[in-house]
């Protein structure tokens, strides 16, 4: 079996593993462990009966559950089958474009999304040398810190480029600050930001431009609802962004891209800030205890990180980490090699409970 | 509220009805009134667990099984987000070609997706003058068969043309016959041949060209799970075609386009051949029973037809008849506003239970 490029196939992992996909302890895919919430479950079960019909092609209610949530009119905002449905219609957007400015390393689906319609790229990497690169340990005092402004971005872009950028930023986990990327709403003709793992931000941190895109028709957002309530398995997401923009979108595509059973799972989602503030209460404290579990194992250096995982370097060949977890403890943790930049020398873990990160640091310190 | 331009669309239906949308009588989606099967409702309740992870993007049990069910590898079968996800990527493969042939009147969705491309169409339309067209009676005696064949098709094409055709014909039920659409695949670049329908006709009267796939490389098939199935919310469909093109099709969407209940229930659905022989038992009495009603009704003339719907012509006008079912019995009949070919003379309906065609006869019978 063909490794994946993406975190989370489990079909892969427990083929390696030897075990069934159910017994795998999943670090690879950036889900929250607590979801999804009863309330989701419930509202999935009360709509068994729904299957018989389409859905409203209109998404009404959806809609005007996301409208109430983000305090914007319902046509500013458009559900989609997963974020990764309406990425490919953003990229369709930015292909006429004279090129796509992308922050490397980036999302694999990104370049899926540029290259389905031919997009042009300009790529600028984010410095990630680390502690251990070209093998010299730099010392222990040494932080590994992200240094990277998007006022690198050099000014004599070509006109009329596009923007392509996830904030906070996978893999590192960066945070970009909202007043960083205002210029780049003068700058860009198209500025696509994804903002899939905004929401395990505490809304007093949360560095979200959606309130911004009444005023900048050049500005689209995308957003997740699987990750933070933990249904990838169900695909639903949403942009935000000019009404215009959005009805192109949708002739674009088949008008019930979002099944019954998602609406109702998100609807149920939005309305339930107790699962919210339970995610927000939790995610701190555990990502800065795994983050000091790690940082306190020799030959692995962890980055600070604003979401619900964690880019750690390693001095050893992460590839092979990954066999060992899998085969000795059936732990999976995600490679970096859909990432070019990173190769062998980096892998990624979602925060989990308190529980499985020990499950995690105890393997890792067993093996480093 | 807009009046939508397709079948099915019950918050509408409800809100011109003043109830529920439960409460409503549907006979303008082509669903069959028979599922979901047990089996399949208990195969989605067990995957419940499943939504906490990615779908695997292979899709490869699902794929094991639609190629076990069809006797063809599993590369050349691709699931979809419903078979309108897959129209969306045909529309793709069909816009550069110097046009594409569809016959009228068409399923409103072909042209957003041929659309959404900019494709060229070139229109030819089944000749459906009926009965009462032009307010002449031509007396009971004529009965109102539809005369047309794939050979009116033009010799003189553009060369390098697509054709798109649904097979059986969506909305006259007209089945095709497999040696009709045959010299077709000598003729265009590319044929896309939707079976949406295919299914509900016993295997030994299937027209279906699957198995002409492996031999014309320019020949799509495009499969619906939900129609036979009842299963319209869930959204499943899938492609069969060549694997160098279905490759292509899966560049160009998102990894994840089906989600983990809708594998599950397709796996269950494939394998319930006590489902399938209902159904099949089921419709053709059922639609003769519904057709025969239809035509003691003075003012109204159905269509013979393979599919588990009937096209009606009607003397007086089909919207206010719809406004009417719908105001006094809560029943909704599919107007044909959104075929320009038929407009206010024709309304389609689905075969339901012999008790729901009854209610639908008697309805009719009051006000016609």
């Amino acid at each position: 079996m063909r490794q994946p490029a993406h975190g989370g196939n489990l079909a892969w992992a427990a083929a390696v593993a030897g075990c069934h996909p159910s017994a795998i302890l999943d670090f690879s895919a950036s889900i929250s462990p607590l979801g999804p919430p009863n309330s989701v479950l419930t509202a999935i079960a009360s709509q068994m009966d729904c299957l018989r019909h389409y859905p409203d092609p209109n998404y009404s209610q959806l809609r005007a559950s996301l409208s109430n949530y983000h305090q914007l009119p319902p046509e500013w905002i458009l559900p989609g089958n997963g974020s990764a449905e309406l990425l490919t219609w953003a990229g369709r957007e930015l292909a006429p474009l004279a090129a796509t400015v992308l922050i490397t390393p980036a999302f694999g689906d990104y370049y899926r999304a540029l290259m389905a319609y031919d997009a042009k790229l300009l790529e600028f990497p984010v410095p990630l040398t680390g502690k251990f690169a070209h093998n010299q340990d730099r010392g222990d005092q040494e932080v590994f810190s992200l240094v990277f402004s998007l006022t690198s971005i050099p000014q004599t872009l070509p006109t009329k480029c596009g923007l392509l950028l996830n904030n906070p930023h996978n893999p590192t986990g960066k945070l970009f600050l909202r007043e960083e990327i205002l210029p780049c709403l003068e700058e860009f003709a198209l500025v696509v930001l994804d903002e899939a793992f905004m929401d395990f931000l505490p809304p007093d941190s949360q560095q979200s431009l959606i309130g911004l895109v009444p005023q900048y028709p050049n500005l689209v957002i995308l957003r997740s609802l699987t990750k933070f309530y933990s249904l990838p398995g169900l695909r639903l997401g949403y942009a935000i962004a000019h009404p215009e923009r959005l009805q192109r979108w949708q002739q674009w595509r088949d008008p019930w891209s979002v099944n019954s059973l998602a609406v109702a799972a998100a609807i149920a989602a939005l309305a339930d800030q107790e699962f919210q503030q339970q995610t927000w209460n939790w995610l701190p404290k555990t990502r800065n205890q795994l983050c000091q579990g790690l940082m306190k194992i020799p030959g692995l250096l962890p980055l600070p990180s604003s979401a619900n995982f964690l880019l750690v370097e390693s001095h050893n060949s992460s590839l092979q980490l990954q066999q060992i977890l899998l085969r000795n403890y059936q732990i999976l943790i995600r490679d970096c090699q859909s990432f070019p930049e990173l190769g062998d020398r980096f892998f990624r873990v979602a925060v989990r409970t308190s529980t499985d990160n020990q499950r995690l640091l105890t393997a890792l310190n067993h093996n480093s």
